[in-house]
């Protein structure tokens, strides 16, 4: 680990720079905190107008401090911030905290600012600037101005936040205070000048507070690094829930290709965290929700949850969210049912439905403890929801204590149907997600499925030689995409319609027509194909052809394209596209409408492995047209994988030389014909 | 409005049946809570074996009574609650509020006992039963049990909730309450053996208090009752909102036809709710957020929202969400931008993007207010978002006062980024809806622009004479479309192959074949179709195709069906099918696998105009097909929509006599040029 990561998140030793006596002030509110959440190390206050902060000395400046300080929190404006950077370094301070805002997120001069506070921190870290800080509940150090703090209590536990912004940490942290949701640490990066998010899940990951690391995030600035240590956590057991926005950015519309044009920046977010395993907060509410579940450390082994209730609305409102998420909500067993019954003083058993309604029998402890019991120890149900009701309002406790005596090795969560902060928050410190929303019980049982991702390794392919470069045409592009093994329809290139003509007649059948140019990106549009063309009216066709092309966009084609036509199989698209900050991505879609107008595609970032192809497929709606749809002949998804894989490794062989590459139709012959692709399309830097 | 639900809502005397002197039994509830939320009627508890409860007598039985009741409300189990009905309605009082269950809801035996109850009831109505009640807190009136009720101060207000849960209703209550939403009438319908959601809505139409309906739905026992309802509220001005569970229910999957297959149940109350204006609660959350904003009486004009912010990360969850609900979030105009740096004291407003952020300018009261209003002013805004940071918690009173102030035409939401529940509850007393998800705040704002539902005029054609019944083959069916003007291919039916083969000769050009039989639905799938068949070919084509089909099912053909062959136009699914409680459903969508795995369907109940045509094609996502895509001529949309009500009126004019119907492939040929079915398929009972 990073010993000045180490240093900042666990100091001995915090000098504040710039602290205000006056305990009112933001300025005057870390060296309260600090004393307040029981901080045992040195707290040095450096402030030259001030002699005394409480019952601590005040120094006049950094120099002046007793002793090389771990931590410095730098409270000074941003024009003054600089030399206090400085100052710190000189001491060799492990690293810095700058809370001012008014660097790199606002302007030309803030960004110069911004350069500044780096050059003088020299090897020392920083922490922000435009940051409130971090908070380590685990020690008991706060390193924050953020008013979230003046709540009182705020419970330990193994959830840690990165946030890049330090509103919404004061936010997370408030609302999580209140739900009885217990953190280990807490740090917003906010503009991320140095330690970044990346930085802090790698101090997270060996840090044994630290069960689950939940994300508040805009963007990640080093992709790569935040997939290392993304990698790493997994392989610690410990699952990351992000929560990002720009859900709703338009991102990369102007791309050329269609491939560009679906593969939003969002989208991509959405394909890292996939591959990583990293769990997306859909909701807001999710990034605390999920997150307090996976910390008791339960995950579930399946889809079958058990819904026990004393009132039969809230049972249905869980039976509907979790069947939504595609949870499985079955009856129970005979065993089970009679077990319940017995409990009820009951013989018949046969009223058990799902939710299992104990409206009737009241809420005896005993009798709702046991019924709890008996659905956890079902071999049917991987998981138990169970319904607080109102009458749990007048005690509280005999409830949470029949719940939370039941905990075992299926995860159980708790609903609070009515309003009840304080049993949701008392079943929480007992260790049970309990939740207030019905969709949040569906969510969380959904991410205590969390699997571990595993790395797929890069096929490190060496560069090709005598590469090409800029907008190939189809010819060009078809040949590179040869080279790495896809199979292509049958074709010639003619300069002029006289060739096209000679070379029709000795292909024979009925073929495909095409013009070639590298200035017309979509040759349909432009009126540059004809398919079904006759041999003997080939060369027509064509001078028809150029004539129409050279009519509608001023451009006369370079030459034409001869091809078998193929009619047979399922049309795929392929697509590459370099976003130049995460990375080279991946679609596979149905083509034609599918993909342009339901979006039926699928996205991964490189590299990826047999495993993502054969997800990628399984999760397009159009899947089963692959399989034998209404009676066709199952296609040849074994040479369909092998052509994504291909174009994966030609993807990672060209690197950022690539901008983007699509194969547009590929058609999918029956099991056992292979795959051939009909039409192409790369864009080479 | 009915006179019997003006007496149980708004009673005079209240009878309680088997009131208990305890106050902390449930019996013991109901004249404790009268007598607490200030019911200044007659108050007459029956026990004959209590001589007092409180102050007042307690009456030995229901004959005793000194008058008759307007409620009587009988708190007895289900065996001895008939009896009490049955004396309450000799008595002569208006309705009967029955709160024990084990009636309809729990088996055959049950099912008798609530019949046992109707018959008891005579003339007098009756509230569930399975009910907890009813509150009334616009004239202090509660006629409940509930556990919510024991919080005190529950406030008054526009929204009125109608639940056929009673453990929804007190989570509701008590949710609400403690969020400040005001509440007017509040009543659980239970097993409605008699009065239901519908009469609810009546009586809620015409009561002054009520400015908004809320709905806990599970199903609707007369949906044309509700229609009527709903209209009736529409036509008032009164928005309904409703959460319905059984959105998970795989629902009519056994139906025969794809039609049917598509249309769940749950769909057919989805296009319901739109039809009729009702805002369908996505979120169990939002059956609360929904209805307070609407209770305030704002609405929007528009679609562009304002983000004012003094923390940028809750700006930015605000702008993400909003954005993913469809709605815009432009940059100030240049004026709003000046107004703003203005207040700040500064000349430049360059740097205001959306959020507009105040971070820098801190939170004085006069600039927060002063900025909101300005953004309320400008033309460039419909709506205005403002963000609560956790700089409010010190000094809630002021925060809220400058966001109450600024309230005028356009609506005005408040975000509240920590936890802060008296805020929210403060913000809310005041009128200003306040959210604690960014994605209700998105939500509130896609409500506001409710627009009350017309209602569409059924065109009541007659009965057509000689009508056939159960499975029509495809030319019956054809047949029978045609009667109501749907414009079919050529075609010609022909009991041999022979015959078939001189059809074709008669017809010429390229033909489809397909066999005739009214045991075979899925003609496709059997093996019963051929297309582009040349007219010399065409008996050796049925011979073949008759052989592999009775090989495949075992069924011979009863004949052939000889078509022109239609290979022009866009492909689209007319589908009618008839629920036996719902009524008629009309389904549209793109034909193919469009429809089948991509779901692209929109679905109407009967009757419909020409705006829900119009509204069903342009939902589609396959739409741009129809316009004009890459080039393509736009297809004849006017002909589509003739179609579309064309097939509506024929399922209108065959009613319940009509269970299914499906044209598919509808081909769509470019403007001006019609459509023409080329599939058909009906069942009639």
């Amino acid at each position: 680990m990073n010993e000045a990561v180490l240093r900042l998140l666990q100091p001995r030793r915090v000098a504040i720079v710039g602290a205000s006596a006056d305990p009112s002030k933001m300025t005057g509110r870390p060296v309260g905190y600090l004393a307040r959440h029981g901080f045992s190390g040195e707290i040095w206050p450096v402030n030259p107008r001030v002699a005394r902060i409480g019952d601590l000395p005040c120094f006049p400046d950094v120099a002046s401090l007793p002793g090389v300080p771990d931590v410095g929190i730098v409270l000074l404006g941003p024009d003054r911030a600089v030399q206090a950077v400085r100052d710190l370094a000189a001491r060799g301070t492990g690293a810095a905290i700058i809370l001012a805002g008014g660097f790199g997120e606002s302007g030309p001069q803030g960004a110069a600012r911004q350069a500044a506070l780096i050059e003088a921190a020299g090897r020392m870290r920083l922490l922000g600037p435009n940051t409130i800080g971090l908070v380590n509940l685990t020690d008991g150090i706060v390193l924050s101005a953020t008013g979230a703090l003046e709540a009182a209590g705020l419970p330990q536990g193994g959830v840690s936040l990165v946030s890049q912004s330090g509103g919404i940490l004061g936010a997370l942290l408030s609302r999580g205070a209140a739900r009885g949701i217990g953190f280990a640490k807490l740090v917003a990066t906010g503009n991320e000048a140095d330690l970044d998010v990346a930085d802090i899940i790698d101090y997270l990951v060996e840090d044994a507070a630290t069960r689950v690391i939940a994300l508040y995030l805009e963007g990640l600035r080093r992709p790569e690094a935040f997939r290392q240590a993304a990698l790493r956590a997994a392989a610690a057991g410990k699952p990351i829930v992000a929560f990002k926005v720009g859900r709703s950015d338009a991102g990369a519309r102007a791309a050329v290709s269609h491939t560009g044009a679906m593969a939003g920046a969002d989208r991509l977010y959405d394909a890292l965290f996939r591959q990583l395993g990293v769990i997306r907060a859909e909701s807001f509410a999710d990034l605390l929700d999920i997150p307090a579940a996976l910390a008791t450390g339960q995950r579930i082994g399946g889809k079958r949850i058990a819904i026990l209730t004393t009132t039969g609305g809230a049972g249905a409102l869980l039976a509907d969210a979790c069947g939504l998420a595609g949870l499985e909500v079955p009856v129970p067993d005979a065993a089970t049912a009679a077990a319940i019954a017995a409990l009820q003083g009951e013989d018949s058993a046969a009223s058990f439905g799902n939710p299992i309604d104990l409206t009737l029998a009241g809420v005896k402890p005993e009798v709702f403890r046991g019924a709890i019991q008996a659905l956890l120890d079902s071999p049917e149900y991987d998981g138990v929801a169970v319904v607080v009701g109102s009458s749990a309002l007048a005690q509280p406790e005999i409830v949470a204590d029949a719940i939370a005596a039941c905990q075992g090795a299926k995860p159980l969560v708790a609903y609070v149907s009515p309003h009840a902060p304080d049993i949701l928050a008392l079943l929480m410190r007992r260790g049970v997600p309990s939740l207030a929303a019905p969709e949040a019980v569906a969510h969380v049982f959904q991410a205590l499925d969390w699997q571990a991702a595993r790395p797929v390794a890069a096929s490190p392919a060496p560069l090709p030689e005598n590469l090409p470069s800029g907008n190939l045409n189809e010819t060009q592009s078809k040949a590179l995409f040869a080279r790495f093994g896809l199979p292509m329809t049958r074709e010639a290139s003619a300069a002029t319609p006289e060739e096209a003509g000679r070379i029709a007649q000795s292909f024979g059948g009925r073929l495909v027509a095409k013009i070639l140019s590298d200035r017309i990106l979509h040759k349909s549009d432009a009126g540059g194909v004809r398919v079904g063309v006759e041999p003997a009216a080939m060369e027509a066709t064509c001078i028809a052809m150029r004539d129409s092309v050279q009519a509608a966009t001023g451009i006369a084609p370079d030459g034409y394209l001869i091809q078998e036509m193929v009619t047979e199989g399922v049309e795929m698209i392929l697509g590459l596209s370099r976003d130049p900050h995460l990375g080279t991505a991946l679609l596979v879609g149905l083509g034609g409408v599918a993909a342009e107008l339901f979006g039926d595609t699928a996205l991964r970032l490189l590299p990826i492995g047999r495993a993502d192809a054969e997800a990628m497929l399984a999760g397009l709606r159009g899947y089963p047209l692959l399989t034998g749809y209404r009676g066709a002949p199952p296609a040849d998804v074994e040479a369909l994988i092998a052509a994504i894989l291909a174009f994966a490794r030609m993807g990672e062989a060209l690197g950022a030389h690539l901008r983007e590459a699509e194969i547009n139709p590929l058609f999918v012959r029956p099991a056992g014909r292979g795959v051939v692709a009909a039409d192409g399309l790369a864009v080479l830097s």
